[in-house]
């Protein structure tokens, strides 16, 4: 089926409960959904190349508007074909709309209905990041997919905040799909309303209302338990068009993976894979491995058995704990790729259990197998 | 021409002046000399895979014998199959003795006749060096090539204590030769002798006397101006052995290795690539390229235009500078890559000159470009 925006198509080929798999096609890429996308913040994946990226099956990756703006400038990257020539990547792009970094990471704040000024965290100059700069700002960097600049109300907001970030997320969307749109780019709306299920409801039915290509769940993963998320998925993600790719924001755990792809969301990204490789922890099908952990002193095995990627295959236990006991940054490398590869094969797999209708009794299995080993204690050297 | 160890043989192709190619084999590689050695101090070079080290053309790398017995330990490493094992290097390696690391590193040493006394720098613990210890680590270690344990004295030492040093050294060769070798494991001495081109002399017919597979110079770029190192190895290198590989430790710059080879090194080895690249400094056929100067700011050429490699081919300066004011690790990483590419260019090149003869002109040449464009000024951010 097509979207609105020339040369994006999204076709659901198979659904299994409410979990569905099918393909996204962008300019740039044909992606197989549910699909995860590594997080490339500065337009790098932390530590990779963008060909070990690839090598893990990824087709779509997503950078940050926020920190590109501020470093080197969206003018300095336009210049170079926009990010994925910048990078080289030759993949498909998504950009978030800055405004989650401005909220998490700028300096001295204020939003008002027009838009957020704030001060950048790098140098302390003067900035102001309204809809229609992040939607200029995401036609420099040329992503295939431009996200809305939204209000993501903190963790544990008191309803009428959360309510009053809904009217300003609505207002944003339509003044953003007021500005024209950039060649070969398409645009997501954003879902808000914290954990009050009836907001996310109400604030979806607007949302979807909208001509955008696609709708995205902002504001999960803010501090909340994982059985809340999940039991709101549950019920939220059903009722999102089911002819238009759906994205969960930032999210997450391997399990808040499984989880959300069973209610039906298509599309994740989430710096958890990487940034837990660069401590020292590798996610496997056995569950968290800490490799800073003294039990894998002298462990000449392998680190998941039922991986085939090239760090699996290559080295040990003993060698990659070794990389970080010496602090050497082979090891973050290694098992960044190793943890994205790992996060390829897992949407890989829900893909094939989908179209086998056979997802619910492979969750349940995976999750109880992920947790029966899981290493939760802290490194002790 | 075979080695004494059984399974090493050494043969000089092509002299041209005081200069040779030629080829060393080892059990596990063929070498063509004159060679760079990336260093790969604990058991990886920083950064890259040892797939990515052997894309340059490297056949034989150099690991610290001091770090590894200290961690993760060298029994630990044995139960892997040594080194080459541990880290998943498929050519040559060679280990140095430690005593170059017990002097620069270790804390509270102490050294007699029989050996050194030091403090490890990781833990503190009391530890105890000794020609016949160096051979045993290396063993268990399982490098293709072991380094006698030497004394190296400091740059600018007096003559009485350089020629005390070099009677130690002696002594200490002569018990190294008399353990009993490992299988497969060659052995190199090294001659010391200061700055004194008589010392130096002296020292190298005596260790050249001994049933080594190799000859090294130790105790060169310890602070001496280059000009200096040249002169000596002008004179002393014609006088080594011409039927044994000739190893340059420590060093050095391009310009040092060009130099060092005219004269008649065949091995070299450094951190200086990998380091500086660390650093944001590349090395190219222009000289040195500081990345993080301004004037690579939106600079969308690669970072030299004569070298093959994979970081020409797909990043501009541009790109590569963000990476380093960003902090990305894929800078360093790239650079690494670039840095180790250069200098096994550079070697490969070398060599090709030296079969045709006209090595003289081509390293004037050569020198003279780089000086021409060296980037020497500091990082203006």
């Amino acid at each position: 089926m097509t979207l609105p925006t020339p040369g994006f198509s999204f076709r659901v080929d198979a659904v299994d409960g409410n979990a569905r798999s099918g393909e996204l096609q962008t300019p740039r890429a044909r992606i197989e959904t549910p699909a995860f996308m590594p997080v490339g913040t500065q337009a790098t994946v932390k530590a990779l190349t963008p060909e070990e990226v690839a090598s893990t099956g990824a087709r779509i990756i997503l950078a940050n508007t926020y920190h590109l703006w501020l470093r080197p400038g969206a003018e300095s990257i336009a210049a170079h074909g926009g990010v994925v020539g910048f990078m080289n990547w030759p993949y498909a792009l998504l950009t978030d709309s800055g405004g989650y970094q401005v909220f998490s990471l700028a300096k001295n704040r204020t939003i008002d209905d027009d838009g957020i000024t704030f001060r950048s965290h790098i140098d302390g100059s003067l900035k102001r990041l309204t809809p229609e700069e992040a939607m200029r700002v995401q036609a420099l960097l040329g992503s295939d997919i431009a996200m809305v600049l939204d209000e993501c109300p903190p963790g544990g907001a008191p309803r009428p905040e959360v309510e009053g970030a809904m009217e300003r997320t609505t207002a944003w969307a339509e003044r953003c799909l007021q500005t024209k749109p950039a060649d070969g780019q398409a645009r997501f709306g954003i879902v808000q309303g914290g954990t009050e299920l009836d907001l996310r409801l109400s604030h979806l039915e607007t949302i979807a209302a909208l001509d955008f290509d696609g709708v995205a769940l902002g504001g999960f993963s803010v501090g909340e338990p994982p059985a809340q998320m999940y039991a709101l998925l549950d019920r939220i993600t059903p009722q999102m068009p089911k002819d238009r790719p759906r994205y969960l924001m930032g999210v997450g755990t391997p399990s808040d993976l499984l989880q959300a792809l069973s209610s039906g969301v298509d599309l994740f990204d989430c710096v958890l894979p990487t940034r837990n490789a660069r401590n020292g922890q590798a996610l496997t099908w056995g569950g968290r491995v800490n490799l800073k952990q003294a039990r894998h002193r002298d462990d000449e095995s392998r680190l998941d058995e039922h991986c085939d990627c090239s760090v699996c295959a290559g080295y040990s236990r003993a060698y990659l704990r070794h990389l970080f006991k010496a602090d050497e940054m082979l090891g973050p490398r290694l098992l960044s790729l190793h943890n994205l590869h790992f996060y390829a094969a897992l949407m890989r797999k829900a893909r094939a259990m989908i179209r086998l209708g056979e997802l619910g009794p492979w969750v349940a299995s995976t999750l109880s197998e992920m947790k029966e080993r899981d290493e939760v204690g802290d490194p002790d050297t």
